[in-house]
Protein backbone atom coordinates (compact mmCIF):
# COMPACT_ATOMS: atom_id res chain seq x y z
CA UNK A 1 0.00 0.00 0.00
CA UNK A 2 1.04 3.54 -0.71
CA UNK A 3 2.65 5.56 2.10
CA UNK A 4 2.32 9.17 0.43
CA UNK A 5 -1.02 10.40 1.69
CA UNK A 6 -1.84 11.57 -1.87
CA UNK A 7 -1.22 8.47 -3.50
CA UNK A 8 -3.23 6.70 -0.77
CA UNK A 9 -6.23 8.81 -1.99
CA UNK A 10 -6.06 8.74 -5.63
CA UNK A 11 -5.60 4.57 -5.36
CA UNK A 12 -8.30 4.62 -3.33
CA UNK A 13 -10.17 6.90 -5.73
CA UNK A 14 -9.43 5.04 -8.89
CA UNK A 15 -10.37 1.67 -7.31
CA UNK A 16 -14.07 2.77 -6.84
CA UNK A 17 -14.69 1.86 -10.65
CA UNK A 18 -13.03 1.20 -14.47
CA UNK A 19 -12.91 4.54 -15.46
CA UNK A 20 -13.13 4.66 -19.19
CA UNK A 21 -10.27 6.67 -20.39
CA UNK A 22 -12.22 9.02 -23.19
CA UNK A 23 -14.77 9.70 -19.85
CA UNK A 24 -11.79 10.96 -17.57
CA UNK A 25 -10.58 13.31 -20.60
CA UNK A 26 -14.32 14.90 -20.68
CA UNK A 27 -14.08 15.13 -16.87
CA UNK A 28 -10.45 16.89 -17.19
CA UNK A 29 -11.51 19.23 -20.25
CA UNK A 30 -15.00 20.30 -18.12
CA UNK A 31 -13.21 20.56 -14.91
CA UNK A 32 -9.51 22.49 -16.15
CA UNK A 33 -10.47 24.08 -19.49
CA UNK A 34 -14.18 24.79 -20.30
CA UNK A 35 -13.46 28.48 -20.37
CA UNK A 36 -13.54 29.36 -23.94
CA UNK A 37 -10.13 30.04 -25.62
CA UNK A 38 -8.77 27.26 -22.87
CA UNK A 39 -6.24 24.44 -24.08
CA UNK A 40 -4.50 21.85 -22.59
CA UNK A 41 -1.07 20.46 -24.17
CA UNK A 42 -0.09 17.16 -24.83
CA UNK A 43 2.76 16.85 -22.46
CA UNK A 44 0.79 18.35 -19.67
CA UNK A 45 -2.33 15.90 -20.81
CA UNK A 46 -0.04 12.65 -20.88
CA UNK A 47 1.27 13.38 -17.14
CA UNK A 48 -1.50 14.05 -15.53
CA UNK A 49 -3.12 10.45 -17.40
CA UNK A 50 -0.03 9.12 -16.30
CA UNK A 51 -1.13 9.92 -13.00
CA UNK A 52 -4.32 8.36 -13.47
CA UNK A 53 -2.56 5.30 -14.39
CA UNK A 54 -3.62 5.61 -17.87
CA UNK A 55 -1.10 3.91 -20.87
CA UNK A 56 -0.33 6.48 -22.95
CA UNK A 57 -1.76 4.57 -26.23
CA UNK A 58 -4.58 4.20 -24.30
CA UNK A 59 -4.72 8.01 -24.49
CA UNK A 60 -4.20 8.30 -28.10
CA UNK A 61 -7.08 5.83 -28.89
CA UNK A 62 -9.12 7.80 -26.52
CA UNK A 63 -8.50 11.08 -27.92
CA UNK A 64 -9.18 9.58 -31.29
CA UNK A 65 -12.08 8.48 -30.46
CA UNK A 66 -13.30 12.45 -28.92
CA UNK A 67 -12.50 13.89 -32.17
CA UNK A 68 -14.40 11.93 -33.94
CA UNK A 69 -17.29 12.93 -32.21
CA UNK A 70 -16.06 16.27 -32.28
CA UNK A 71 -15.78 16.67 -28.51
CA UNK A 72 -12.32 17.35 -28.67
CA UNK A 73 -10.63 19.37 -31.42
CA UNK A 74 -6.50 19.11 -31.48
CA UNK A 75 -3.92 21.71 -32.89
CA UNK A 76 -0.65 21.27 -33.69
CA UNK A 77 2.10 24.35 -33.01
CA UNK A 78 5.32 23.54 -33.56
CA UNK A 79 6.21 20.53 -31.48
CA UNK A 80 3.53 20.96 -29.13
CA UNK A 81 -0.01 19.58 -29.46
CA UNK A 82 -2.67 21.66 -27.86
CA UNK A 83 -6.18 20.41 -27.37
CA UNK A 84 -9.37 21.91 -26.84
CA UNK A 85 -13.43 21.15 -26.06
CA UNK A 86 -15.51 21.85 -29.63
CA UNK A 87 -17.89 24.96 -29.15
CA UNK A 88 -20.81 21.74 -28.79
CA UNK A 89 -18.84 19.66 -25.93
CA UNK A 90 -17.88 23.19 -23.99
CA UNK A 91 -22.06 23.84 -23.89
CA UNK A 92 -22.68 20.52 -23.31
CA UNK A 93 -19.95 20.61 -20.11
CA UNK A 94 -21.51 24.17 -18.98
CA UNK A 95 -25.07 22.08 -18.85
CA UNK A 96 -23.17 19.52 -16.65
CA UNK A 97 -21.54 21.95 -14.61
CA UNK A 98 -24.53 23.45 -13.40
CA UNK A 99 -25.29 20.21 -11.30
CA UNK A 100 -21.40 18.89 -11.33
CA UNK A 101 -20.42 22.05 -9.48
CA UNK A 102 -24.22 22.88 -7.37
CA UNK A 103 -23.74 24.06 -4.18
CA UNK A 104 -25.14 21.69 -1.61
CA UNK A 105 -27.40 24.09 0.27
CA UNK A 106 -30.93 22.96 0.08
CA UNK A 107 -32.48 24.69 -2.93
CA UNK A 108 -35.79 25.20 -0.59
CA UNK A 109 -37.91 24.79 -3.98
CA UNK A 110 -40.34 22.74 -2.64
CA UNK A 111 -40.89 19.52 -4.59
CA UNK A 112 -43.86 18.08 -6.92
CA UNK A 113 -45.75 14.34 -7.27
CA UNK A 114 -46.81 13.58 -10.36
CA UNK A 115 -49.60 10.96 -11.97
CA UNK A 116 -48.71 9.92 -15.35
CA UNK A 117 -52.41 8.44 -16.95
CA UNK A 118 -51.27 4.69 -17.11
CA UNK A 119 -47.81 2.91 -16.99
CA UNK A 120 -46.45 3.38 -20.22
CA UNK A 121 -47.68 6.94 -22.07
CA UNK A 122 -44.63 8.65 -20.84
CA UNK A 123 -41.29 6.56 -20.74
CA UNK A 124 -39.21 6.40 -17.51
CA UNK A 125 -35.99 7.67 -19.19
CA UNK A 126 -38.40 10.94 -20.53
CA UNK A 127 -39.52 11.50 -17.25
CA UNK A 128 -35.66 11.76 -15.84
CA UNK A 129 -34.80 13.88 -18.37
CA UNK A 130 -37.23 16.05 -17.13
CA UNK A 131 -36.01 15.59 -13.45
CA UNK A 132 -38.54 13.32 -12.04
CA UNK A 133 -38.02 9.94 -10.02
CA UNK A 134 -39.91 7.17 -9.96
CA UNK A 135 -41.55 6.31 -6.81
CA UNK A 136 -44.07 3.73 -7.96
CA UNK A 137 -46.18 3.09 -11.40
CA UNK A 138 -46.87 6.29 -13.03
CA UNK A 139 -46.03 7.83 -10.09
CA UNK A 140 -42.71 10.63 -9.69
CA UNK A 141 -41.00 12.58 -7.92
CA UNK A 142 -39.37 16.26 -8.56
CA UNK A 143 -37.91 19.42 -7.44
CA UNK A 144 -40.82 22.23 -7.26
CA UNK A 145 -38.95 23.64 -10.69
CA UNK A 146 -39.02 20.33 -12.96
CA UNK A 147 -41.62 20.88 -15.61
CA UNK A 148 -44.18 17.93 -15.71
CA UNK A 149 -45.59 16.52 -19.06
CA UNK A 150 -48.87 17.53 -20.38
CA UNK A 151 -52.37 15.86 -19.74
CA UNK A 152 -50.96 14.27 -15.99
CA UNK A 153 -51.76 14.99 -12.37
CA UNK A 154 -49.33 17.87 -10.93
CA UNK A 155 -49.62 18.27 -7.34
CA UNK A 156 -47.16 20.23 -4.81
CA UNK A 157 -45.18 18.62 -2.26
CA UNK A 158 -45.94 19.32 1.62
CA UNK A 159 -44.97 17.44 4.76
CA UNK A 160 -42.69 14.59 3.84
CA UNK A 161 -43.11 11.12 6.12
CA UNK A 162 -40.00 9.30 6.66
CA UNK A 163 -40.72 6.55 4.79
CA UNK A 164 -41.16 8.38 1.67
CA UNK A 165 -37.33 9.52 1.73
CA UNK A 166 -35.98 5.30 2.50
CA UNK A 167 -38.56 4.58 -0.46
CA UNK A 168 -37.24 7.02 -3.12
CA UNK A 169 -33.20 6.95 -1.83
CA UNK A 170 -33.01 3.59 -3.85
CA UNK A 171 -33.66 5.60 -7.16
CA UNK A 172 -31.13 8.19 -6.55
CA UNK A 173 -28.06 5.62 -6.46
CA UNK A 174 -27.93 5.57 -3.09
CA UNK A 175 -25.47 2.92 -2.75
CA UNK A 176 -23.09 4.36 -5.12
CA UNK A 177 -23.00 7.07 -2.76
CA UNK A 178 -22.67 5.35 -0.10
CA UNK A 179 -19.27 3.56 -1.56
CA UNK A 180 -17.94 6.73 -2.32
CA UNK A 181 -18.93 8.58 1.16
CA UNK A 182 -15.66 6.91 3.01
CA UNK A 183 -13.76 7.66 0.12
CA UNK A 184 -14.35 11.11 0.16
CA UNK A 185 -14.29 11.07 3.93
CA UNK A 186 -10.18 9.87 3.73
CA UNK A 187 -9.55 12.24 0.77
CA UNK A 188 -10.80 14.71 3.39
CA UNK A 189 -8.46 13.57 6.23
CA UNK A 190 -5.35 12.46 4.86
CA UNK A 191 -5.33 15.49 2.80
CA UNK A 192 -6.20 17.91 5.63
CA UNK A 193 -3.43 20.85 5.11
CA UNK A 194 -1.64 19.22 2.43
CA UNK A 195 0.16 21.09 -0.16
CA UNK A 196 -0.27 19.63 -3.58
CA UNK A 197 1.48 20.62 -6.73
CA UNK A 198 -0.63 21.41 -9.17
CA UNK A 199 -0.36 18.42 -11.59
CA UNK A 200 -1.44 16.63 -7.89
CA UNK A 201 -4.67 19.58 -8.07
CA UNK A 202 -5.55 18.70 -11.53
CA UNK A 203 -4.93 14.62 -11.05
CA UNK A 204 -7.06 15.00 -7.08
CA UNK A 205 -10.18 17.14 -8.83
CA UNK A 206 -10.37 14.61 -12.16
CA UNK A 207 -10.61 12.26 -9.61
CA UNK A 208 -12.94 13.53 -7.34
CA UNK A 209 -15.46 15.09 -10.26
CA UNK A 210 -15.56 12.05 -12.09
CA UNK A 211 -16.69 9.61 -9.27
CA UNK A 212 -18.97 12.09 -8.60
CA UNK A 213 -20.52 13.31 -12.10
CA UNK A 214 -20.94 9.26 -12.79
CA UNK A 215 -23.39 9.52 -9.99
CA UNK A 216 -25.15 12.75 -9.94
CA UNK A 217 -26.10 13.25 -13.48
CA UNK A 218 -28.16 9.93 -13.59
CA UNK A 219 -30.65 10.98 -11.20
CA UNK A 220 -32.87 14.22 -11.09
CA UNK A 221 -32.12 17.00 -8.38
CA UNK A 222 -34.35 16.37 -5.60
CA UNK A 223 -34.30 18.61 -2.46
CA UNK A 224 -33.26 17.44 0.47
CA UNK A 225 -36.39 17.35 2.37
CA UNK A 226 -37.62 14.40 0.28
CA UNK A 227 -34.63 12.21 1.08
CA UNK A 228 -33.97 10.17 4.39
CA UNK A 229 -31.63 12.80 6.94
CA UNK A 230 -28.05 12.54 6.78
CA UNK A 231 -28.56 10.88 2.93
CA UNK A 232 -25.27 10.34 1.57
CA UNK A 233 -26.03 12.12 -1.43
CA UNK A 234 -26.04 15.10 0.07
CA UNK A 235 -23.08 13.84 2.38
CA UNK A 236 -20.79 13.18 -0.62
CA UNK A 237 -22.48 16.65 -2.29
CA UNK A 238 -21.11 18.71 1.04
CA UNK A 239 -17.65 16.42 0.70
CA UNK A 240 -17.17 16.98 -3.32
CA UNK A 241 -18.03 20.81 -2.71
CA UNK A 242 -15.40 21.60 0.37
CA UNK A 243 -12.62 19.34 -1.28
CA UNK A 244 -13.04 21.51 -4.72
CA UNK A 245 -12.76 24.30 -2.80
CA UNK A 246 -9.91 23.50 -0.88
CA UNK A 247 -8.18 22.39 -4.13
CA UNK A 248 -8.92 24.97 -6.14
CA UNK A 249 -8.28 24.38 -10.59
CA UNK A 250 -4.62 24.93 -11.36
CA UNK A 251 -4.52 26.66 -15.02
CA UNK A 252 -3.23 24.19 -17.19
CA UNK A 253 -0.79 25.79 -18.08
CA UNK A 254 0.78 25.83 -14.59
CA UNK A 255 0.72 22.09 -14.41
CA UNK A 256 3.63 21.38 -15.47
CA UNK A 257 7.13 23.24 -14.41
CA UNK A 258 7.84 25.53 -17.76
CA UNK B 1 -97.90 -1.97 -18.00
CA UNK B 2 -99.99 0.66 -15.39
CA UNK B 3 -101.61 3.31 -16.88
CA UNK B 4 -101.39 5.82 -14.22
CA UNK B 5 -98.09 7.85 -14.49
CA UNK B 6 -97.95 7.60 -10.53
CA UNK B 7 -97.90 3.92 -10.82
CA UNK B 8 -95.68 3.93 -14.24
CA UNK B 9 -93.07 5.75 -11.78
CA UNK B 10 -93.20 3.62 -8.59
CA UNK B 11 -93.15 0.22 -10.15
CA UNK B 12 -89.87 1.66 -12.48
CA UNK B 13 -88.35 2.72 -9.15
CA UNK B 14 -88.97 -0.21 -7.64
CA UNK B 15 -87.73 -2.61 -10.18
CA UNK B 16 -84.25 -0.80 -10.24
CA UNK B 17 -83.75 -3.11 -7.79
CA UNK B 18 -84.32 -6.31 -4.63
CA UNK B 19 -85.20 -3.68 -1.97
CA UNK B 20 -85.33 -5.46 1.40
CA UNK B 21 -88.24 -4.57 3.46
CA UNK B 22 -86.33 -3.51 6.72
CA UNK B 23 -84.39 -1.15 4.61
CA UNK B 24 -87.64 -0.01 2.99
CA UNK B 25 -88.95 0.61 6.74
CA UNK B 26 -85.18 2.23 7.65
CA UNK B 27 -85.57 4.62 4.76
CA UNK B 28 -88.98 5.74 5.34
CA UNK B 29 -88.83 6.45 8.90
CA UNK B 30 -85.58 8.12 8.05
CA UNK B 31 -87.34 10.42 5.30
CA UNK B 32 -90.49 11.05 7.58
CA UNK B 33 -90.13 10.89 10.96
CA UNK B 34 -86.48 11.67 12.04
CA UNK B 35 -87.64 14.20 14.08
CA UNK B 36 -87.70 13.92 17.61
CA UNK B 37 -90.96 12.56 19.43
CA UNK B 38 -92.50 12.07 15.59
CA UNK B 39 -94.02 8.39 14.85
CA UNK B 40 -95.20 6.38 12.03
CA UNK B 41 -98.65 4.60 13.20
CA UNK B 42 -99.48 0.93 11.98
CA UNK B 43 -102.32 1.47 9.14
CA UNK B 44 -99.67 4.36 7.98
CA UNK B 45 -96.83 2.05 8.01
CA UNK B 46 -99.09 -0.96 6.42
CA UNK B 47 -101.07 1.64 3.83
CA UNK B 48 -97.51 2.97 2.41
CA UNK B 49 -95.57 -0.48 2.47
CA UNK B 50 -98.52 -2.15 0.78
CA UNK B 51 -98.09 0.71 -2.48
CA UNK B 52 -94.55 -0.51 -1.98
CA UNK B 53 -95.89 -4.24 -2.78
CA UNK B 54 -94.70 -5.47 0.49
CA UNK B 55 -96.87 -8.39 1.86
CA UNK B 56 -97.81 -7.66 5.72
CA UNK B 57 -96.48 -10.50 6.96
CA UNK B 58 -92.82 -9.30 5.54
CA UNK B 59 -93.55 -6.06 7.22
CA UNK B 60 -94.13 -7.80 10.75
CA UNK B 61 -90.87 -9.79 10.46
CA UNK B 62 -89.04 -6.64 9.37
CA UNK B 63 -90.47 -4.45 12.25
CA UNK B 64 -89.83 -7.64 14.83
CA UNK B 65 -85.91 -7.43 13.40
CA UNK B 66 -85.54 -3.66 13.49
CA UNK B 67 -86.73 -3.78 16.81
CA UNK B 68 -84.03 -6.25 18.00
CA UNK B 69 -81.45 -4.19 16.88
CA UNK B 70 -82.41 -1.13 18.59
CA UNK B 71 -84.02 0.45 15.18
CA UNK B 72 -87.64 0.94 15.93
CA UNK B 73 -89.38 1.27 19.12
CA UNK B 74 -92.99 0.61 19.43
CA UNK B 75 -95.32 1.23 21.36
CA UNK B 76 -99.25 0.18 21.74
CA UNK B 77 -101.46 2.77 22.63
CA UNK B 78 -105.27 1.61 22.50
CA UNK B 79 -106.02 -0.32 19.29
CA UNK B 80 -103.17 1.96 17.30
CA UNK B 81 -99.17 0.36 17.62
CA UNK B 82 -96.79 3.75 16.81
CA UNK B 83 -93.82 2.90 15.86
CA UNK B 84 -90.41 5.61 16.16
CA UNK B 85 -86.86 5.95 15.52
CA UNK B 86 -84.56 4.69 18.42
CA UNK B 87 -82.28 7.63 19.87
CA UNK B 88 -79.50 5.82 18.35
CA UNK B 89 -81.05 5.05 15.00
CA UNK B 90 -82.00 8.81 14.83
CA UNK B 91 -78.27 9.82 15.06
CA UNK B 92 -77.30 7.17 12.33
CA UNK B 93 -79.94 9.05 10.16
CA UNK B 94 -79.43 12.08 10.72
CA UNK B 95 -75.85 11.37 9.88
CA UNK B 96 -76.90 10.01 6.65
CA UNK B 97 -79.25 12.66 6.03
CA UNK B 98 -76.52 15.19 5.61
CA UNK B 99 -75.33 13.15 2.44
CA UNK B 100 -78.64 12.18 1.34
CA UNK B 101 -80.17 15.54 1.37
CA UNK B 102 -76.98 17.35 0.74
CA UNK B 103 -77.71 20.11 -1.67
CA UNK B 104 -75.79 19.26 -5.50
CA UNK B 105 -74.10 22.52 -5.59
CA UNK B 106 -70.11 22.28 -6.15
CA UNK B 107 -68.98 22.25 -2.55
CA UNK B 108 -65.93 23.69 -4.07
CA UNK B 109 -63.40 23.02 -1.01
CA UNK B 110 -61.07 21.66 -3.06
CA UNK B 111 -59.75 18.05 -3.03
CA UNK B 112 -56.48 15.83 -1.86
CA UNK B 113 -54.42 12.60 -3.17
CA UNK B 114 -53.41 10.62 -0.27
CA UNK B 115 -50.62 8.06 -0.85
CA UNK B 116 -50.13 5.48 1.56
CA UNK B 117 -46.98 3.69 2.33
CA UNK B 118 -47.25 0.28 1.11
CA UNK B 119 -50.73 -1.67 -0.14
CA UNK B 120 -51.27 -3.16 2.95
CA UNK B 121 -50.53 -0.31 5.94
CA UNK B 122 -54.17 0.71 6.10
CA UNK B 123 -57.50 -1.37 4.52
CA UNK B 124 -59.39 0.13 1.72
CA UNK B 125 -62.11 0.34 4.10
CA UNK B 126 -60.93 2.32 6.36
CA UNK B 127 -59.69 5.09 3.69
CA UNK B 128 -63.36 4.61 1.97
CA UNK B 129 -65.05 5.92 5.49
CA UNK B 130 -62.55 8.22 5.66
CA UNK B 131 -63.87 9.70 2.40
CA UNK B 132 -61.51 8.60 0.66
CA UNK B 133 -61.69 6.96 -3.00
CA UNK B 134 -59.03 4.29 -4.69
CA UNK B 135 -57.41 5.10 -7.58
CA UNK B 136 -54.83 2.68 -7.82
CA UNK B 137 -52.66 0.97 -5.51
CA UNK B 138 -51.56 2.86 -2.14
CA UNK B 139 -53.19 6.43 -4.16
CA UNK B 140 -56.44 7.34 -2.63
CA UNK B 141 -58.65 10.96 -3.66
CA UNK B 142 -60.90 12.42 -1.57
CA UNK B 143 -62.65 16.29 -0.79
CA UNK B 144 -60.16 18.33 0.21
CA UNK B 145 -62.25 18.25 3.87
CA UNK B 146 -61.53 14.92 4.26
CA UNK B 147 -59.05 13.50 7.04
CA UNK B 148 -56.54 11.50 6.07
CA UNK B 149 -54.90 8.82 8.24
CA UNK B 150 -51.38 9.69 9.71
CA UNK B 151 -47.85 8.75 8.28
CA UNK B 152 -48.96 8.85 4.51
CA UNK B 153 -48.27 11.73 1.95
CA UNK B 154 -50.85 14.18 1.59
CA UNK B 155 -51.44 16.49 -1.28
CA UNK B 156 -53.95 19.35 -1.96
CA UNK B 157 -55.32 18.69 -5.72
CA UNK B 158 -54.89 21.24 -8.47
CA UNK B 159 -56.35 20.71 -12.09
CA UNK B 160 -57.46 17.39 -13.11
CA UNK B 161 -57.06 16.14 -16.72
CA UNK B 162 -59.93 14.37 -17.74
CA UNK B 163 -58.11 11.11 -17.53
CA UNK B 164 -58.69 11.24 -13.45
CA UNK B 165 -62.51 11.65 -13.54
CA UNK B 166 -62.49 8.66 -16.14
CA UNK B 167 -60.37 6.62 -13.64
CA UNK B 168 -61.73 7.18 -10.66
CA UNK B 169 -66.05 7.01 -11.93
CA UNK B 170 -65.96 3.15 -11.70
CA UNK B 171 -65.20 3.41 -8.23
CA UNK B 172 -67.71 5.96 -7.52
CA UNK B 173 -70.44 3.28 -8.32
CA UNK B 174 -71.06 5.31 -11.86
CA UNK B 175 -72.78 1.82 -13.11
CA UNK B 176 -75.48 2.42 -10.43
CA UNK B 177 -76.13 5.68 -10.77
CA UNK B 178 -76.22 4.92 -14.79
CA UNK B 179 -79.17 2.56 -14.35
CA UNK B 180 -81.23 5.16 -12.01
CA UNK B 181 -80.46 8.46 -13.93
CA UNK B 182 -83.16 7.64 -17.25
CA UNK B 183 -85.50 6.18 -14.08
CA UNK B 184 -85.69 9.74 -12.13
CA UNK B 185 -86.07 11.38 -15.67
CA UNK B 186 -88.89 9.47 -16.77
CA UNK B 187 -90.20 10.51 -12.83
CA UNK B 188 -89.66 14.09 -13.05
CA UNK B 189 -90.98 14.03 -16.75
CA UNK B 190 -94.35 11.89 -15.72
CA UNK B 191 -94.73 13.51 -12.72
CA UNK B 192 -94.70 16.93 -14.12
CA UNK B 193 -97.76 18.88 -12.70
CA UNK B 194 -98.76 15.66 -11.00
CA UNK B 195 -101.04 16.52 -7.50
CA UNK B 196 -100.55 13.75 -5.30
CA UNK B 197 -101.93 12.65 -2.05
CA UNK B 198 -100.01 12.47 0.82
CA UNK B 199 -99.94 8.90 0.94
CA UNK B 200 -98.75 8.76 -3.12
CA UNK B 201 -95.85 11.78 -1.55
CA UNK B 202 -94.78 9.53 1.37
CA UNK B 203 -94.31 6.28 -1.28
CA UNK B 204 -92.50 8.15 -3.84
CA UNK B 205 -90.06 9.71 -1.87
CA UNK B 206 -89.22 6.60 -0.14
CA UNK B 207 -88.54 5.46 -3.09
CA UNK B 208 -86.14 7.96 -4.31
CA UNK B 209 -84.75 8.29 -1.51
CA UNK B 210 -84.29 4.81 -1.08
CA UNK B 211 -82.76 4.37 -4.35
CA UNK B 212 -80.62 7.28 -3.40
CA UNK B 213 -79.04 6.22 -0.85
CA UNK B 214 -78.25 2.94 -1.37
CA UNK B 215 -75.75 4.52 -3.78
CA UNK B 216 -74.69 7.75 -2.49
CA UNK B 217 -73.71 6.14 0.97
CA UNK B 218 -71.30 3.98 -0.43
CA UNK B 219 -68.86 5.83 -2.07
CA UNK B 220 -67.13 9.27 -0.45
CA UNK B 221 -68.40 12.67 -1.36
CA UNK B 222 -65.50 13.61 -4.10
CA UNK B 223 -65.87 17.07 -5.39
CA UNK B 224 -67.60 17.48 -9.20
CA UNK B 225 -64.31 19.08 -10.53
CA UNK B 226 -62.65 15.04 -9.88
CA UNK B 227 -65.34 13.72 -11.84
CA UNK B 228 -65.95 13.64 -15.57
CA UNK B 229 -68.25 16.27 -17.12
CA UNK B 230 -71.77 15.44 -16.62
CA UNK B 231 -71.06 12.99 -14.27
CA UNK B 232 -73.91 10.64 -14.05
CA UNK B 233 -74.06 10.70 -10.17
CA UNK B 234 -74.19 14.54 -10.09
CA UNK B 235 -77.14 14.56 -12.27
CA UNK B 236 -79.04 12.36 -10.42
CA UNK B 237 -78.14 14.62 -7.30
CA UNK B 238 -79.69 17.18 -9.28
CA UNK B 239 -82.68 15.19 -10.31
CA UNK B 240 -83.14 13.76 -6.81
CA UNK B 241 -83.13 17.20 -5.08
CA UNK B 242 -85.49 18.58 -8.01
CA UNK B 243 -87.98 15.98 -7.23
CA UNK B 244 -87.74 15.90 -3.14
CA UNK B 245 -88.37 19.71 -3.25
CA UNK B 246 -91.37 19.56 -5.90
CA UNK B 247 -92.56 16.66 -3.76
CA UNK B 248 -92.29 17.63 -0.28
CA UNK B 249 -92.87 15.38 2.64
CA UNK B 250 -96.03 14.99 4.13
CA UNK B 251 -96.65 14.79 8.08
CA UNK B 252 -96.92 10.98 8.92
CA UNK B 253 -100.59 11.73 10.59
CA UNK B 254 -101.24 12.80 7.80
CA UNK B 255 -101.20 10.46 5.36
CA UNK B 256 -104.39 8.54 5.65
CA UNK B 257 -107.76 10.34 5.78
CA UNK B 258 -108.71 11.07 9.13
Amino acid sequence: MASDPFEQTTQALLALGNHRVWSLIVTLFGDLAQENGTTIDGLTLSAVMTELQVRPEAVRVALHRLRNEGWITSEKIGRTRRHALTQKSRAQSATASARIYASPLPSGGGWQLVILKDTDSIPSGNMLERGFAHLMPRVYLGAGAAIAPKNVVVLQGGDVPVWLGTQIAPTMHTDEYRALLPVLQSVDKKLNGAHLSNLQLAVLRCLIVHNWRRIILRHPPLPCSLLPDKWEGHQCHILVNRLLERFPRPRPNSILPS
